[in-house]
């Protein structure tokens, strides 16, 4: 078999085979077939598409790439969680404690990486003490003890992934629907869980800015898993402005509790419980989405969501009075508001544009090697919709650095769009697959 | 500036600026753009193409990327004249003279090259003690008193188009028309003719199968050449048997000088004034192709392209007696006819079988580092449309190894197809651009 056969085959127009897919990234993982060649052929994948069989092939071939996850001793059915991304995401930090008080196991194997913000590690490093530098061991017996534990990658899970996006991101073949799936799923297979709920977020704050393509990523990643024999559901969300009204790392933690007291955001509130009703059911904790609900809101009322919280954080060394008391979570001492330069309704949010600003402030990585200031943030005051008269504060900002204030201010300001004709509200949740 | 944005861009069907492809072929052949990069770039080209504009600055940024020959010092039109190759394809070895006999002064600088039989050089080898390593002072003074010199490829002609041939031949993105069109004249261009004569071969023999893809070439070639100012012509030949009777190296030369007597088979005779007529109008020497073609055939007749040719070759070193006695280039040995299987007509030839003929007796290179052996080679004597008796010689191998008769031999007879029916005659021209 010869990587050129196989470019060529795809060039024009052909199906890989299984065989032709599994020699391409075995020998590609192992060094043996050059980045000039598979470039090229992710440059003929983008033009010539892949069907739903070499997707599943891919997808498999970079699973079995590295080490894979052996979750069985862990007790009951296993229902991993994966966010495309956004703005203001803190959704793993709610999610879980409230599934994992209903009795769903959370075994999680979590990343840093780049982004507006810090991933969820670093976030929940916002509580003293919290590390996910545990043992092996350890995870297995917190989760079957607590329901829930989380660990930094240590495992190399699919390497195969890690080189191919590496090299896609610098040849312009990212945007490619199954690629893009493949990659994402190719993780979550080999994370090892029996179920897997999506979160793919549609719109300005989103990788897929389009709800056609979110839906369209949405079939392409629940079709590759159950083809692999898990259990699968994705939940298509809006991303077109931050979700809930903080965005940062301490800040959001602090949104984060606050929605296990029952007292969150409206639109992150119903994500959690729309997530965490589809992990109920997967999980055979419920027997439909309405039960499921019902026991997700009593495990908010009755505290028990928050109590899970604070075994938790408090298993992996984390102070859980921080927990109890969210407002000891530090916020950076320079607090300004932010006010609107006109009357009128608030017609759009450049939600990226809000990522890049907690970027500015400190609170994100550029570069891997760049140190996030947990402290930072903004809190959103008004969102889509909402009237505002001119003077009116908008959100605030939270900086360590004066000189931040003014170009973060500003940036923020041409963020916001605002109209004199009334505005609806956004709909948070476009659909379920 | 970033390669990634350009690769985007054309990904996106854009067109490409001067500076894009300038930015891309000056950072790739200095060697600070990775091969993966330009590999999807040219998939990305393979499927949007390029416009007229980016076909002409690529093939100007190519043939600026090394040295470029000053042919300044050479009385009157240079005219080169370039063949895309084929089986049988001596043309070089009568037209020079011939073309040099009406007063076209031919300046070439040629390569051995891989293929069925050796290049123009190797071919030149047959007479004993020719070379083509000379200086640029000979080269140049050999042209002005006897009209024609051929020196071996000693300058760097278009680096970039040699990396990007070599990476484009192992990443499946070598059949597209403006990249195999800017590939050829990038190397022209550098050689520094005033005016170049194409000679673009169409069949089962040659690199383009189909007229209609020929056709393609050669415009797209002439359009590049006319827009970087240079005279042009392109003649589309047929390539669909081989070209004359001979294909081998010293069988090629005696027939080369056959020709040169008047007494050449039908077909390369017509081939050689065809393209010298085209030479000598663009060289000034005629007004039209029917004095060009008078001149010429009077230059055979008078004998004075004969002479020509053995002065070329006695002032690069070689015994010009063979020029007047063919017969005394050395054939191989071992000397066996094939016979014809069956009685009928021949019908089609797979021109390129013949071609691998040569090659498997050991007249062409397999390798750069393979040596070619001049004496070995094939004599066609039936084409298609002769009628053919069952037993009757059909061809006469000349073979060094008596091992090698046999399974040329039977590849041999395999790409002859016959037919009950009366068969036409192939027309040798099919259009001149």
């Amino acid at each position: 078999m010869r990587m050129y056969d196989i470019i060529m085959k795809k060039r024009n127009g052909g199906e890989l085979s299984k065989e032709e897919i599994r020699f391409f990234i075995d020998g590609y993982t192992k060094g043996e077939i050059p980045d000039y060649q598979v470039s090229s052929l992710m440059m003929a994948i983008y033009f010539q598409k892949m069907t739903a069989a070499e997707t599943l092939e891919l997808t498999l071939a970079m699973a079995d790439s590295g080490d894979k996850l052996d979750l069985s001793a862990i007790n009951g059915v296993k229902v991993d969680k994966h966010s495309t991304g956004g703005v203001g995401d803190k959704t793993s930090l709610t999610l879980t404690p409230m599934v994992a008080a209903c009795g769903v196991p959370v075994a999680k194997m979590s990343g840093r990486g780049l982004g507006h913000t810090g991933g969820t590690i670093d976030k929940l490093e916002s509580f003293p003490g919290f590390s996910t530098g545990i043992s092996n061991d350890t995870f297995i017996k917190n989760v079957n003890s607590i329901g829930i534990a989380i660990m930094g990658q240590t495992a190399d899970l699919a390497p195969a992934d890690k080189k191919l996006y590496a090299l896609r991101d610098v040849t312009a073949t990212v945007d490619n629907m199954s690629l893009i799936a493949s990659s994402i799923m190719s993780k979550k297979l080999a994370a090892g869980a029996d179920a897997i709920v999506l979160d793919v977020k549609t719109g300005s704050g989103a990788f897929m800015k389009t709800e056609e393509d979110s839906f369209a990523l949405a079939k392409e990643m629940v079709t590759i898993g159950k083809n692999a024999g898990r259990k699968m559901k994705a939940v298509i969300s809006n991303m077109d402005q931050p979700l809930g009204n903080a965005v940062g790392n301490a800040i959001e933690v602090r949104e984060a509790i606050e929605t296990l007291q029952g007292k969150g955001p409206e639109d992150f509130t119903e994500l959690c419980y729309t997530l965490g009703s589809q992990m109920l059911v997967l999980g055979g904790k419920a027997t439909d989405e309405k039960e499921a609900r019902a026991k997700l809101e009593e495990a908010v009322k009755s505290g028990k969501a928050l109590e899970k919280l604070a075994q938790f954080v408090k298993a992996q060394g984390g102070d859980d009075s921080y927990v109890y008391h969210p407002e000891k979570l530090k916020l950076a001492p320079i607090e300004k508001d932010i006010l609107a330069s006109t009357d009128g309704y608030i017609e759009h949010i450049d939600c990226d544009e809000i990522g890049i600003c907690s970027l500015m402030l400190g609170g994100g990585r550029e570069t891997k090697e760049s140190e996030i200031d947990l402290s930072v943030g903004l809190l959103l005051k008004k969102k889509v919709g909402d009237k505002v008269s001119k003077g009116e504060p908008i959100a605030t900002i939270y900086a360590s650095d004066e000189a931040k204030v003014l170009p973060v201010t500003e940036r923020f300001l041409k963020a916001y769009h605002f109209t004199d004709k009334e505005v609806e509200k956004q709909t948070l949740i476009k659909g379920i697959i």
